[in-house]
Order: structure tokens, then sequence, then C-alpha cells
């Protein structure tokens, strides 16, 4: 027997029905439900329809705080930085930081390279001296065969770099790898490249079911999976601050620029030497990176795997960041593979992520690469700067408590007893509605 | 001299005063931009004040679809999975694996373990020895100064677990960490755990400053930080399918049970093996799990952060879930740390994200976890099914052209000439709008 929330064909349905069926099967409030789901949809049928085409089985639209952090100055260049973040503080920090650093120089960034990575996984039984000694023949198939995919790719510039075979077998047997590198110019290019990726497969399979040098037992070659790899450690962007030490100011409660400077190295070298603080480092890094990764419509997930695999790539995994004091000089920069694009996939059907590469001037691949980097050190410099000084506790739950006011539709006045109250206490959902409720009934009494 | 593009009392202004100040400096259709952003606003006013106090410098919304993945069995449960995420393929993937294994037995979810952690690093000269032996003293001030934040969290069943004193100095100079472990019942537990790790701080400091034990010149601790780390491996949850090779039943291409399960077993283990293919086999996984925890409004930079350097615990970057094919069966699995919240943080205050939750039946913590994770597994079997199978491109690009060909308004006649026409071509924006317009300039032609 069938439970009566399972159902076939649901993809089918137009997406009323859809909603219908949601509502019916799931919410106790049917009617008031849908009539919320539709509330949420665009005003512009066209744009709608552009948007729920991005995906499947599309409802409605989820919605985030599109936020701006202005006076980024990096090489010389002042931006204003869109970011799509829930999380509050980030886009207070983000331009805390940009502010702070924009008259002692701003920030720098350097591409160091643009290479992608793809893969053709592959079982052979074969002889791979024989498959090597032909390796010239083969790499010029491959490149022939996909000249009707690379030939637009040629005209702007880039296509396939290198071509390399690597014997995995002693991992696992008859296992072996066809690894490639990809120049993808403006776009982030994971089309392109699966889709040269996947002919190489059908070609390296025809090449040996065909090649002289292979005898009978040597022609079946099993393609396991043909696709771009998400770790690009040579796509990858440096940036940095520096400033005389005595330049950095003085801080909260006192502290002067040498202990700062001091203490905020400290901070980045724990996140190099403890994984469980790293990776709450690294987290604060791209609470910046993904908020300008979202507002440009670039893979949040693709630059999340890419860096955290790159934060491991010596064994243990450590901070993105770094931080020297040197010779009166503080120095704070960061390292961060980043493939990303400017055209193609989405950014410029999402009409918003069209909007905020016109924001940052509608930069190149390599620019973005280096603004979404900025963004992330600036990140980190901000909260470390916190954490280092007054700790982050206390503007942290004053935002909360203020989001949770705002919600319950709290008066000014009683915002100003509310937000008293709870200086020293812990704020949460329901501790302050049953305060708000206690205050209400008060006022209330007081009235009557 | 100053860019006219930087600004001082920026987050001070009124929301379209930050509007204008923006479209006039960046944009060069300032009235036009201005509308538009304006137009993304929700109807109600009092829905998008509580929108704009997530973040900071708000002056619009980012819009991403919301769609769902019906037939999600998962401990003889079924649900209707909320997904949020712009990226094509995946909740059409998800439903897919949903239904497959809906008659298999369904997915099934067990939470191992919901510890949180949190830790207070510290610089401190004195005698590790002395510090050792009065620390039941100190476990107890920690325990008895924080009483007024942990009491809540107690009556609900949660709380600080163990606190542990780490001698770090064989890598750090002076540095020690009070690590601390919490149940934190359905919330997310971060303001809860700072707020209790700054209290630590204020108590250790004191404690060091007045304790008999030490001797004068040992008084001086410095806490360099205080915050709870995003790596929980023991907040832990296994999902897993399996069945007899048999029940897996045919695949594309004529492909049988057996060799679906073993080269399935195979691309597993190659993301066992290769760092590069993990990278992009996890990303899979979070294409599924980000979707989820976006639509409940938790952090998906927290789970990202956790959950990669989960995968790099043994020293080398792995694939997150497991196969076997054994004894007849085919088994599917994975253990992956997830520290998320169906109470506190933004769960109930984003008007959408408490539908998800609604839709999903309001479940505890530990419920979401699993149910997070098999959406991870899923997602990550229907991308190992396309990529041994049929590759994943024929559906990508199809999608990609739908999308540009929705975004352009093409009529339903030239959607399918430019389908064909692409049959054998790469998918670009721009390949896509030429052809489109020779079409266009043909169509006019025949009929003047």
């Amino acid at each position: 027997m069938k439970s009566k929330k399972t159902i076939s064909g649901f993809s089918k349905l137009s997406k009323i029905d859809k909603i219908k069926w949601i509502v019916k099967h799931f919410f106790t409030e049917p009617d008031v439900v849908m009539h919320e789901l539709k509330s949420y949809w665009l005003a512009d049928d066209e744009q709608q329809r552009v948007l729920d085409g991005f995906s499947e089985n599309t409802i409605s639209n989820y919605y985030m705080p599109y936020g701006v952090a202005p006076n980024f100055v990096i090489n010389g260049q002042t931006y204003c930085v869109p970011m799509v973040i829930e999380e509050s503080s980030v886009v207070a920090a983000a331009s805390a930081a940009a502010k702070f650093w924009m008259d002692k120089g701003g920030f720098k960034a350097e591409v160091i390279d643009t290479q992608k990575v793809g893969q053709v996984h592959f079982s052979w039984n074969g002889d791979f001296q024989k498959l090597k000694s032909v390796f010239e023949e083969l790499e010029n198939a491959l490149r022939e065969e996909t000249t009707h995919i690379t030939a637009n790719m040629q005209k702007r510039g880039g296509g396939i770099l290198n071509i390399e075979l690597i014997d995995y077998t002693a991992a696992e047997e008859d296992y072996y790898q066809l690894k490639a590198t990809f120049e993808t110019c403006d776009s982030m290019g994971a089309n392109f490249i699966n889709s040269v990726l996947e002919q190489f497969g059908r070609t390296l399979t025809s090449f040996v079911a065909t090649h002289s040098v292979f005898n009978d037992s040597e022609r079946d070659l099993t393609v396991i999976m043909a696709i771009l790899s998400n770790y690009t450690p040579d796509c990858l962007v440096r940036v940095w601050v520096e400033c005389p030490i005595e330049k950095l100011g003085n801080f909260p409660e006192g502290m002067d620029a040498k202990t700062f400077a001091e203490k905020f190295c400290k901070a980045v070298q724990i996140a190099q030497i403890d994984p469980y603080r790293a990776t709450t480092h690294n987290k604060g890094i791209f609470n910046g990176i993904d908020s300008l990764v979202l507002a440009t419509a670039n893979d949040f997930r693709a630059i999340e795997a890419c860096g955290h695999t790159y934060a491991a790539r010596d064994g243990q995994y450590r901070s993105l960041s770094n931080c020297s004091v040197e010779n009166g000089r503080f120095k704070f920069w960061m390292d961060l593979p980043l493939a990303v694009g400017t055209v193609g996939g989405l950014t410029k059907l999402h009409p918003i992520a069209k909007r905020s590469l016109e924001l940052l001037g509608n930069p190149s691949a390599k620019e973005l690469m280096g603004i979404i980097a900025v963004v992330g050190l600036a990140q980190n410099f901000s909260a470390l700067r916190s954490l280092i000084t007054t700790g982050i506790q206390k503007g942290h739950m004053k935002m909360h408590l203020l989001n949770i006011l705002n919600h319950l539709n709290a008066t000014d006045a009683q915002v100003e007893k509310v937000v008293t109250h709870f200086e020293d206490k812990l704020v949460s959902f329901t501790a302050v509605r049953e305060y708000l409720a206690t205050i209400s009934t008060s006022e209330k009494m007081t009235i009557s």
C-alpha cells in the first residue's frame, strides 16, 4: 500500500497543480499556504518563467537579503560589492574592513593562473606501456575530434591546454585517467569542459578498439566517467593587505597597534595549527566569498568544495589566510583557488546577477576572482578583529534580538524595554516573545 | 583625493538613499535600475522589514527558485523535500533518486551523536602542571558562572557536556585551549555556545589572576578568542540505502544490475582515491545538502566547512560516501557531521523557511539531520548513475538551452528549430542568440 504522500508524475503537473497537491497533503492550512507561496511570485510573468526554468518542480521563490558593501579599494579601483547573505554581521564586517583598509593602500589582488581541470576515468586491462607509446597519436585524435566543441573557445583565446595519462593501478586495479587542463576565459567552463571530456571518452574508446598496437584482448576499455574536477589549485588568486604596524591605529579596550598585530597573527597561527579552529576560521572567509558568488549567480558549492580541499592540501586542514608581522610591517594575505565566470551559466540569465556584475563594472573572470577573494579576506580580517578585541557576541546578540522584535512587530517603546532587559540574558525567540507578552500585559493593565 | 565612488556613513542612509547613491555612481541607467531594485521588494512592508533586518545595507531581495522533491521515504516516513537551488538538474536528480529507492525500502537514517564544540584559545606562560592540578576547581567555576546562560538550555535537556584543557605549546609558544562540548537540542546553538565561551574566557582570566596556587608572575593570561568550532565530527548522522543487486533493475544503454552495481562502486572508490575526483563527488553531495539547508534557513557555510574538513580527516581529502557490493547486496552509505537547528536562528523568522519546516512535518533537529544527509546521498546516487551510464552533458545542455530560450522569449516553433540545431553543438548564450537571430531574419524574409 502506497502512502498518500507519494505521487507519480509530479514533475508533469502544472505549477499550480503542484502547489495544490503539496498544500493538500502537507499543510494544515492549505489555502493560506497556497496564497502565501503565490504571493512570492514575481509580478512579471516572463521573469518568473525564467527563474522557474533554472531548476525543476519550482513552486515559488526563496528570498535572500541583497545588500552592498561600499568602499572596497582593490588594485587602486573602488568597488561597491553586492552581497547575498542571510547571516547578520557579514555585510557589516565586510564594509568595516573595506573602510579600514581604504586609506591604508587598499587591497591588492593578483591572479596567479587560471587553469581548469577535467578527467576521463577509465578501466582497462591492457599493456600500459603500449598505450604510452602511442600517446602522441592518441592526443592528436583527442584534440582533432573535439575541434567542433573547442573552435569557439579558441577564438576567445581558450581551449584545451595539456592532456596527461595517469596510471592509478597501484591504488585501484585497472584504473587509469586522462587528466586535462583547460583555459575557459571569462566563463566558468563546466559545460565546455564536460562536453570535451565526454568526447574524449568516446575517442579514447575507439582509439583502443582499433589501433594496431593493441591485440584483441586489449581492445575493451571502459570509461567509468568523464567530468570536470571542481578542484582547481592552479586557478589561483593571491590577495593581500599590508601597512606599517603603527598605521593600524588603536583598537577597542585600549589595545595599541603592536598588541593588535601580534594578537591577530597569533589568531591566524592558531587556525594554521588546529583543524577545529581552521574550519571556523575558513567558514568566516566563505561567509564573504559566498555572498558575492551568490550575487553573481556563480556556483558556491563548487567554490566551497575547491577551497576546503585546497585548505587540506598538505595533509592537515588549515587556515586559508596567513599573517606576518616583520620589520615593522603588518601583512595579511591569502592564496585561493576560484573557478568563476562572468559570462555563461546563469550570470546573464538571472536578472539580479546581471545587475551585480554591472555594479562591479562588468569585470572579467580574472578581475572577479580578485574581488571575491578580497571580500573573503576582508571578512576574515573583521571577524578576527572582533574576536581578539570585544568578542563577537555583543554585536551578534543585539542584531538577533532586533530581528526577533522586528518579526514580532514590537513598538519602539517595547524595543527599548526589551533591549535593556536582555542586556545580560541569552536571547531566544521564545524568551523574547514571552517577555514581550509580559510587557504588553502590564501596558494593557496600566491603560485599563 | 578620494574617489567619488567611496562614501562615509553609508549604513546610516535610508534604504532609498542607499539605492540612489548606488545607481548614481555605478550604473549607466540609474532610473531603470532604481525601479528594478524596488520591484523586487515584497508587497508586504512588514515582511520586507523582517528580511532587511537579517543583514545590513540591504537594498533589495535576491531570488532563488524554491522547488520540491517528493517521494522521499526515510525510516518509513514519506517526505516532500523543499530545495532552494539555482543549478539545473539538482531537484530532478533528488526526485529521481527518491522515487528509485521508494519501493526498495527507502532511505535509512540514524543519528550517531549530537555534540557541538567550542573553544577558548589562550596564551599563558605559567606552570601548566599547576593549572592541571586545580582544573576541577576551575571547571566548577566555569560551570557555576555560566548558569545564568545555561539554565534554559538545561531545562530543554541540553547544556555543557565536557570541558577539557589542552596543551598546544608544542605547536605554538604559550598556547593552550579550553575545549568544551555541548548539547544544544533542537537549536544549532551558535549564540548559546559563544555566550558560554565568552564567559568561560572571563572566568578563566580571573581564576588565574586570583587563585592561590599561582605566583604573581603567572597571573596574566590572555584570552586570544572564545568561539564555537564549526567542526563537529561528533554531531554525526549515518544514512544509507541497500537492496539485493537484482532489485536494482536495468539501466540505460542495456546495462544490467550487476554491471551497474560494480561500475557504481568503482566510481565511489575512485573518489576515495583521488582528491581531484573527491572534490567534485562531494560537491554533488552538497548540491543536495545545501538546497535543504538554505530552504530551512540554516547556515550552509557552516555545513560545508564541517563536511569538507571531515572529508579530509585522515590526511587525504576523500569521498564522503561509500559503496559495497557483497553477498549479492548493493549498499551505499554516508556518515556526515551536520550541526543544524529547527528552532532559533532564522528558522522561525524567515517566512519561507518556516513553511519549509512545516512541509517536513516540523522535524526535530535530529530528524532534520537525517533528511538533509539523505538528500545529499540521493543527489550523489543520481549524479553517479548519470555519469556511469549516459553521461551528464545530454541532460545539462538541453536544460541550459531551454533556460536561454526562455530568457530570449523564443516562440515554440523557434525552440524546436534551435533544439534541433544545437543537438551536436556547444550551447552558449551568444551562439544561441545569434542562431535565433538568423531564424528570426529568415522568418521575416519568408513572411515579406
